[in-house]
C-alpha cells in the first residue's frame, strides 16, 4: 500500500469522484434540458454529494486540530450547502419554501432519521441504549435554542403589540443567537465527544493544502449547483402539483441533509446509537443557533426577500412536537424498533398534513 | 374444594352474576320507563360491569396461549365496550359526545385514575416507585401515538389549506395508526410483562369452550346495552342540563372505564403501583393507536355521521397537558400522594371547564 | 463577642439598617418629588430589601418550630411584599401589570436566576449535579400547579362556551388550588429539606419576640412602600415610555423577587447548587399555588378591579416554554454554563418580545 492510497481511502474517492460527476451531469442536463424533472434529479443529486465533500474536508481540516476544532468547523461550515440553497431561494423570493426547509431540517433529523436509525438498530441489535449526560445536555440546548428561534412566531401570532415589530424581534433574536453560539463554542471545543465517537476518531488522512483546497473548491461547488437546483425546483414542483410547504418541508429537507441521514442511519446498523444519536439531536442545534439567525441576518445585508422568524404556524407546531419527543427519547435511554416505527408514522403524518401546503 | 369452585372464583361469579342482572335491570327499566334517569343509570351500570366480563373473558381466553397474546387480545377487544358505545352515539349523530368521550378516557385514565391511585397508595404505603425501562418504553409510544392523533386537529386549526381536506387527513392518519398498531403487535408479543405483573400470571381457570362463549356472549351483550346507553343518555342530559362535551369528557369515558379504573386504584392500594402504572399508561395508546382509527374507518363503512379527528381545540389542549404531564410523572420514578392530589385538582379543573360545553 | 452579637449578624444588621434607610429615603422622595424617577427607584429598592428582610423574620420564627415550619411559613408570608404590590395595583386598575408580573415571577425565577446561577456555578466550580429526588418531585408539582392556572386563560382562547364564564372558571380553579395548598401543607411539614439544605439548617438567633415583632413591622412598612412603589410606576412607564405588560413582566418581577433571586445566584456561586435549584424551583409553585389564587379571590372580597386568570396569550406562551424547559433541566441533572447562557439568551429574548406591549 503506498502513502497515496492510505491518504485517499475509498469512501474519499466514491465521494469525489461521485461529486465530479454529479456535477457534470447537473450542469449538462441544466443546460440541455432546462426545467426537466432530470435536471432537477441531477442537481438534487449532485448538493448531496457535495455536502458530503463539504463534511469530509472539514473533517479532515479539523482533525488536526482535534476533536473540538473538528465539532466547531463543523456547526460553522457543515451547514454550508443548506445555506447556499436557502439564500438562492431566497434571491428567487421563494421564503416559505426556505422557512419549511428550516423546519424540515429538524423534522427530519428529529423523526425520519431517528426513526430508521431506531429501525434498523433495533431490528439488527435489539433495544439500543442512548444514556450518555452529553445527549441529555445537548437535548436540553436543543430544546432552549428552538425555543428561542420560535418566540418570533408566537409573538407574532397572539401577542399583537410585537406583530408590526416582527422584523426587528426576528432581528434582535437572530443577534442573541448568534452571540449565544460564539459565546458557547470554547465550550464546545473543550467538550469530550461521546464514548464510541472517540473511537472513531482517527489521524487525519489529508494533506493540509489537499483538505483546504477540497473545502474551498466543494463549498465553491456547492454554491453553484445550490442555484441550479433552486433553478430547477419551481418547474419541478409545478410539473408534480407540489406545494410551497411540502417542497420545502420534505424535498429540500432531504436533499440538504442526505448524507448527514445516511450517516446516522449507518452508525446505527453498525450499532452505534450513542454517536449516531449525538450527531442526530447536534443538527436542529445548529440550525437554531447558526443556519436561522444567519439567514435572517444575511437576506437583509444582500437585499434578498426579508426572511424573518416568523414562520406560518403549522411549522412551529410541527417543530414543537418533534424537539418534545425527541427530549423525551433522549431521557428514556433505550430505544427500540417499535419506537423507530412510531417516529416514521409521526413523520408521515406531518409530512402528508404539509402536502395540502 | 371441587374442580368447578376452581375454576370460577368468587369474582368471577360476582361479575357474572352482577352483569346478568344489570343487564336485566337495564332491559326493565328501558322498556318500562325509557327515558329516565334510572334506566341512564342501569344501562351505565350494565355497560361498566359488561367491560369488566368482556375484560375477564378476555384474560381467560388469552392466557392459554401466554401473556404476549393476552395483551394483543386485550388491545384488540379490551376497549370493545367503548367502540359499541361510540358507534350507537355517531349513529346518533353525537359526534362530539364521541369525540369527548374518546379525549375523556385518556384524560380519565392520566390524570383521574393517576391522581386516585397516588394517592390511595402514597397514603397507604408512603411514595411509590415506578422505574421500569417498559414503563418509560410505553410513555414514549403513547406521546408519539397522540401526538400522531391530533396532528389533523392542529393542521385544520392553523393549516390553511389542509383544512378542506381534513377528511381525507384523518383516513391517512387512521390508516396510518392501525398500521402501526399491526406493525409493533409482534414486538407487544414478544415483550415481557412488568416485574410484578409476572408474578401477578395465573393458569387459565375457565375451559376453552367457557372462555370463548363467554367472550361471545358478554360482547353481544354489551353491544345491545351500549346502544340502550346511549338512547338514555340523551334525555338524560337534558334532565340534569349536561353539555355534549361534558357528557362524553367525564360521564361516558368513567361508564366506559369504570372497571379498569377500578383495578388501576385496587393495585395501587395492594403496593403494586409498578403494574397499576402500566395499565394505566397503556390505555391511551390504545385509545390512540386502535379505538380512534377503528371509529374514523367503521363510522365511514357503516354510514354513520362521519368521524374525523378533527378535535374542538380544548379537547386538544387537554390532552396534550396531560399526556406530557404523565410523560414527566414516568420520568420522575416516584410518586407520592401530593402529586396525586395535584392530577386530582387538575382533573376537576379541566372538567369545570368543559361544563359550559 | 457578646450575646447580643451572636443574636444579629452582620447581614441582619444590614437589611435592618437598610431596610429603615431606604423607606426613609422613598418617604422622602415621594413626599417631596413624586412621580419622579428617583421616588420610584428608592421605593423599588425599599421593597426589595424589606421582602428580604420579611424573610429574615419568617425564618428566625419558623425555625424554633423545625425546618417543615419555616417551609410552611415561608410558603404562606414570603410573598407578602408581592400580594402588596399586586393588591395596590389591581387596586389602581392595573390588571395587566399584575398579570404580566405574576408570570414574569415565574419567569425570572426559571430563566433568568437559574440562567445567572448555571453560568456563574459552571464557571467557577464546573458542571453542577441537580439530581435529588426532591428536586423532580418539585417539579412535578410544579407543573400541575401551573397547567391547573392556566386552564381558565386555555378555555378562554379556544372554548368560545366557557368564556363568558371565565370570572367563575377563575374562581372555581383559584378555590381548587388554595385547597390543594393547605392539603399538601402536612405533607410538606414532613418533607426533609434537599441534602445540603439541611447543613445549612442554623438554630433561631432571634428572640420569639424581636422575630414576631420585626416580622409585623416588615410587613407593615412593605405594604405601606408596596403602594408608593405603584404610586410611582405609572409615571415612571410615561416617562420612560413602558408598556403595561413590560413594565409588569420585567420590572415589578424582578423588584418584588429581587432578594430571592440574589440568594439563589449567591448559593449557586458558593458551589450549593442542589439548594439553589430547590428555592428557584419552589417559587413557582408558590406562584401558582398560592399568590395567584389569593388575588383572585382578595381582589372581589376588596372590591377591586376582578383578577381572573384569565391571562394575556402570549404570558401563556411564555411561561409554558419556561416550566417545560425547566422540567427538562431538572431530569438533565447536570447543569454547565453553557445551559446558563442559553436560559439567559431565552429570557432576554422572551423580554423583547414584551418591549411592544
Amino acid at each position: 500500500m503506498t502513502a497515496s492510497s492510505r491518504r485517499f481511502i475509498r469512501s474519499d474517492w466514491i465521494i469525489v469522484g461521485g461529486s465530479a460527476v454529479l456535477v457534470a451531469a447537473a450542469g449538462f442536463t441544466r443546460f440541455v434540458g432546462a426545467g426537466s424533472t432530470l435536471a432537477f434529479v441531477c442537481a438534487g443529486l449532485a448538493v448531496a454529494l457535495l455536502a458530503a465533500l463539504v463534511g469530509r474536508s472539514v473533517e479532515q481540516l479539523g482533525d488536526r486540530f482535534g476533536a473540538g476544532a473538528t465539532g466547531v468547523l463543523q456547526s460553522a461550515l457543515g451547514n454550508l450547502p443548506e445555506l447556499f440553497i436557502a439564500l438562492f431561494a431566497l434571491k428567487a423570493g421563494l421564503v416559505l419554501v426556505v422557512q419549511a426547509a428550516l423546519i424540515g431540517s429538524i423534522l427530519a433529523n428529529l423523526l425520519l432519521v431517528l426513526g430508521c436509525a431506531f429501525t434498523v438498530g433495533g431490528a439488527l441489535h435489539g433495544p439500543q441504549h442512548i444514556d450518555s449526560e452529553r445527549a441529555r445536555s445537548t437535548t436540553v440546548l436543543m430544546l432552549l435554542a428552538v425555543a428561542a428561534m420560535v418566540v418570533p412566531s408566537l409573538a407574532s401570532y397572539v401577542h399583537t403589540p410585537a406583530a408590526p415589530h416582527e422584523d426587528m424581534l426576528s432581528l434582535v433574536v437572530a443577534i442573541i443567537l448568534l452571540l449565544l453560539f460564539v459565546l458557547t463554542l470554547p465550550g464546545s471545543l473543550q467538550r469530550k465527544p461521546a464514548g464510541d465517537a472517540a473511537e472513531q476518531q482517527e489521524a487525519p488522512r489529508w494533506p493540509l493544502a489537499i483538505a483546504a483546497g477540497m473545502l474551498i473548491a466543494s463549498a465553491l461547488a456547492a454554491a453553484i449547483v445550490s442555484e441550479w437546483f433552486v433553478d430547477a425546483l419551481e418547474p419541478a414542483m409545478r410539473t408534480f402539483g407540489i406545494s410551497d410547504a411540502f417542497a420545502g418541508l420534505v424535498i429540500v429537507a432531504i436533499a440538504g441533509n442526505a448524507v448527514e441521514h445516511a450517516v446516522g442511519i449507518q452508525l446505527a446498523a453498525r450499532n452505534r446509537s450513542e454517536y449516531a444519536f449525538s450527531v442526530v439531536i447536534n443538527s436542529p442545534l445548529q440550525i437554531a443557533l447558526v443556519l436561522a439567525p444567519a439567514l435572517v441576518i444575511l437576506s437583509r445585508l444582500l437585499g434578498y426577500a426579508p426572511f424573518t422568524l416568523v414562520f406560518p404556524a403549522m411549522l412551529v407546531v410541527a417543530v414543537t412536537i418533534a424537539v418534545l419527543i425527541a427530549a423525551f427519547i433522549t431521557w428514556d435511554g433505550e430505544s427500540d424498533w417499535s419506537e423507530g416505527a412510531a417516529l416514521l408514522a409521526l413523520y408521515a403524518i406531518i409530512a402528508t398534513a404539509f402536502w395540502w401546503g
